[in-house]
């Protein structure tokens, strides 16, 4: 009995209800990098241990062996159950007056203080192996211990079970690490990165090159952090991404760059973004889109881990245009249904004011989404709830039809719908008895944006009710294309702004369009798209030296001053080129399923920017500040200095 | 005869003398990195051509292929040189009249132009294949091309024999990086980098985590950037090196990391600095020295590229003592003899006025090195620049015994010593017939220093007159170990400073003088050194809390505030740690043969930290600073506010 204590309980605080990652899985991952690799990796060499906490098994039994790792768990003074980085161990203490000074010595150390133990290793009596642990058959006798550092009481305990505040995590991020869920994100981090890197250099011969982050600015770049130069008033810029460098290496003949590259963004606080963050760079010279989606597609497949199932490729793709009319957005969540539906056939003459109101407009149309199941699993107050964002967020309102198990509709609308109305449009929106139809007739931009919305928030609403729409171990990618090359500007409607970056070459069909009507070309831009999120983007650049200037100078109105280097590069030989750049923070944290990037991110900022361990950032001496020729403007002495 | 021409001038151009790499180097490089790989990368995939311009052979004769290149050479309106990253292909133009488009195609495209060709693979006439030339055996009889891109008349010709300034070729960066010596490094870098991670990673289960770069200031290091924040007075540094990231990661449990790391040091003009490098960082838990050691010398010995031959390991070691004793510095480059030796013994009771005078100092010693076939090779202009430098940077007199062929010696102590003594100092220093002997007295350490500085500059002197000393292609490691853990201050030398940083553990058998003389205690900390240069450093961490805090309060009088969170985490059960850091770009430039880190840094900053090609840093305009609260202190506005 004593036994089945010390061997359960420490496990079920550890993973409580099975909900956390276990280190079975952990240690599956570790060893899928080495599906391709003849070597299973030595993680014992050059240190004080002969084995990890992880490893042991009936195997072992008679064996001595020496552990390093951290007091998890203590029992009844016989029972130490020691933690590293592979998994968990149990040491039995012996009992024998010999052994006084060992009880002594694990007495004395508190949880999580760190401890080298040599033993041997013996099975558990009958019955008390524990099937829940992987080194459950065994555990270690204490010969010797020694206590390499002590641990003061902690401000949490180190168990995935305990909920913390995300402040004291940050705060506390060398303790928040040594959870399970963290050391599994940031391995596989490091695993998926490592065969991106074979796949690229070992595979495909890319040549890794590592670009310059103190750098000048990109025009139209309002978002980049400053760094005083020595040089009086001048300053470099921290860039948002090596844009400029990979177009210059392809001039440069390099043929094939790949870089996992730091950028920057100043974005202040906006949610899950962070002022540094990494992505796979990739440009490729004599490529053309077709060439980039298949490299992109294969780098997924190759670094994809095992445990998360395999991916099919080639990736789906969808027109801009499409996504927005079947979507509503230009990141469609594929994993489920409710697409909208153009309905405006059947609505378009029915005789209701709001919609001839509405069909009035320019683009003007009547769009649905069906809920299915609506009626069972939404109330009335999460219809309106629905209802309230659509009129909140877009000033769209919806109108909706009910179909109850009777066959009848419930609907506002129902009085102006005919049997045969009602019947075409329940056989077009693919309704079935219980679900709900969302209606929006108007300007078809905000219609498919406003349902597109409602589509979403529907599923949350329904899988919040235990209806599962999107499988959240399921990876659907989704090519986005043929995006507009340019956009009105939102303050301006007259003037042009590129929809990605003035580099995008135009699409080859369109490109008769540039001198006569710029808005209607399309860019050779894609985007990809993993479970609704866009994980990356990227599109055939521009090697022609004047249309990239015309576009610049003519079309966008842009200074080409701050690019005079690049247009001259076009000039001397560039080859055609295109690449594409994925957000690794963003992917790798879809990957593990977390709730923010803040999970795959060693030392991540908190939203407004700040790390919270070391209180950075922080004042300075202004003499630090002098060698940089700056001052820092203090709003007091501001308002004195205009007094005076 | 006309096809000799077509043949060899160009070539002639490429390669002059053998000097210049070749492209089968590159390629032999290229192919290194599969040593342990299964597979041959694939080139060609997803882009516009079927072959690189390096890879057709005879067995290729007949098959139809689609190169794209660069228009290296054209000769005749009848032979066109294609190049791309791998190669030179020679591209025959028909002259029948139907092929005349083919002729004015390429007679109207200027050299550096980018072209697709598609044609037949055919064997050069007999006798006219060229042996120097990859590809030497065939040509490509054109049937279609087409030129993707013209190149305007460039301001350097695009050949590794022309010279050009070095302030050209950085504001051309993306032409110079088209030469074959450029491409050559940067794609060895690549190779080295990735073979390590390949080691780390797939070998030894390290894990590659990546650390913020906007950080906090390290205490005493004055030498960082910072970034100002949007928080009024605040700023970000950009650290010089992840040092406080990777204990703290080891605190978190990650056991194994790694990272090749960027880092940034403002060393305003130092040549051959730049503001930002690359780092391959290290950190391991439960680790003592020879540990660290051990997995380096792996690393390093894994990833060595194989055209430069074998590396012995382990790497003999010495320590810093010794190396100052012996070779006068702490970075001694032993691709050669000439150590110094102590003559003390001999030439103590010499009654001659400077040798008493100096040996009265206290740590007084004579020491000598011996400079092989010196009398044949330096006149004496040399040896008096000899004398020159050192007086001038060490304010040491040195004597000098030139043995001549009859058997005497020539020197101005020549009558001062008698025939035993002589042939005692000769033995000692072990000179031969025609060697020059150098003598210093004095304090040991000025002694020393300035022997180990003459003994670089003799051996540069030799080989300016054609001795070879140190052989450029040879590769000695060496490990300097056992570093004072303390120095005086420069400007007070009663105060200590750290010898490297306040994080480094003393050596265990010295650790009790900690309290009673800390001048006394050596460090865990070892230095690489390759060829005379510090390539590398790391120690063994202090992993205890009330160690670390009286050494940085007491002992060094710094201000923990910075550290707190670092002393805290100590406290939370730190593992015992170490690691180390290799300097990535001094290491492949020592592997290349450059001059300069610039050869292996796609895209270098100039001494004075500009970036030529871009013209960075650069003025920004007011408004951009002031989300960042800080206005530029100009030194006319500053004058003005004085007077006023």
């Amino acid at each position: 009995m004593r036994r089945l204590h010390a061997l359960y309980r420490p496990l079920e605080l550890l993973f409580p209800g099975g909900r956390a990652k276990s280190w079975s899985r952990l240690t599956s991952c570790r060893l899928a990098s080495f599906r391709m690799g003849a070597t299973h990796p030595d993680v014992n060499s050059f240190v004080a241990r002969s084995k990890t906490c992880g490893e042991l098994r009936s195997a072992h039994i008679g064996q001595e062996v020496t552990l390093c790792g951290w007091i998890q768990y203590k029992r009844q003074e016989q029972f130490v159950v020691l933690r590293d980085f592979q998994g968990l161990t149990q040491i039995l203490i012996p009992q024998e007056e010999a052994a006084s000074h060992l009880r002594k010595l694990f007495s004395d150390a508190p949880v999580e203080s760190v401890v080298r133990v040599t033993g041997i290793v013996i099975p558990r009596p009958p019955g008390q192996a524990n099937p829940r642990m992987q080194t459950g058959d065994i555990e270690v006798k204490a010969e010797t211990a020694e206590v390499l550092n002590y641990c003061k009481k902690l401000p949490f305990e180190i168990k995935d079970s305990i909920k913390k505040t995300e402040a004291l995590r940050m705060q506390y991020r060398y303790l928040d690490l040594r959870s399970i869920q963290m050391q599994y994100n940031l391995r596989l981090r490091s695993q998926v990165v490592m065969r991106m890197r074979e796949y690229l250099c070992n595979h495909y011969d890319f040549v890794d090159v590592e670009t310059p982050t103190l750098f000048k600015k990109t025009p139209g770049g309002a978002k980049e952090f400053v760094v005083p130069s020595r040089e009086v008033g001048k300053f470099y810029s921290l860039p948002q991404s090596p844009q400029q460098f990979k177009q210059l290496l392809m001039v440069g003949g390099l043929d094939r760059y790949f870089q996992v590259a730091r950028c920057y963004r100043d974005e202040g606080s906006k949610p899950d973004r962070q002022p540094e963050f990494t992505q796979i760079d990739i440009e490729m010279s004599f490529v053309d889109q077709a060439g980039i989606l298949a490299l992109t597609e294969g780098m997924l497949q190759y670094s994809w881990p095992e445990e998360k199932g395999l991916i099919k490729i080639p990736f789906p793709s969808i027109s801009y245009d499409e996504a927005l009319s079947t979507y509503g957005t230009d990141k469609p969540d594929t994993r489920f249904g409710m697409k909208i539906i153009d309905v405006s056939h059947i609505l378009r003459n029915i005789d209701v004011g709001f919609l001839q109101n509405s069909l009035s407009e320019p683009y003007a149309t009547v769009k649905a989404i069906c809920i299915p199941e609506g009626r069972k699993y939404l109330q009335f107050k999460d219809l309106e709830s629905l209802n309230e964002l659509s009129k909140s967020q877009f000033n769209q309102f919806i109108s909706y039809l009910i179909l109850k198990p009777d066959g009848n509709i419930k609907s506002s609308l129902g009085k102006f719908l005919n049997e045969e109305k009602k019947t075409e449009l329940i056989r077009t929106v693919k309704a079935n008895t219980e679900d709900v139809v969302l209606l929006a007739a108007g300007q078809q931009k905000k219609v498919c944006s406003a349902l597109g919305k409602l589509r979403l928030k529907s599923a949350e609403l329904l899988e919040a009710k235990g209806l599962l729409l999107r499988d959240p171990s399921a990876f659907h990618f989704l090519w986005v294309v043929e995006f507009p090359l340019f956009l009105s500007k939102e303050e301006n409607p007259e003037e042009l702004e590129a929809a990605h970056h003035p580099f995008t070459a135009p699409h080859p069909l369109d490109e008769h369009l540039l001198y006569s009507d710029p808005r209607q070309i399309r860019g050779q831009h894609y985007d990809l798209v993993l479970n609704g999120n866009e994980i990356g983007g990227g599109s055939i650049r521009i090697h022609n030296a004047k249309q990239q200037r015309f576009i610049l100078e003519t079309v966008l109105k842009e200074d080409t001053e701050l690019l005079f280097h690049l247009l001259e590069a076009l000039e001397c030989g560039a080859p055609p080129h295109g690449g594409i750049a994925l957000g690794l923070d963003r992917l790798i944290c879809l990957l593990v399923g977390g709730s923010s990037i803040r999970d795959v991110i060693a030392f991540p900022k908190s939203f407004k920017g700040r790390d919270l361990m070391s209180n950075t950032p922080d004042y300075v001496d202004p003499q630090e500040l002098e060698p940089y020729h700056v001052q820092v403007t203090w709003p007091l002495t501001e308002a004195k200095a205009r007094t005076n």
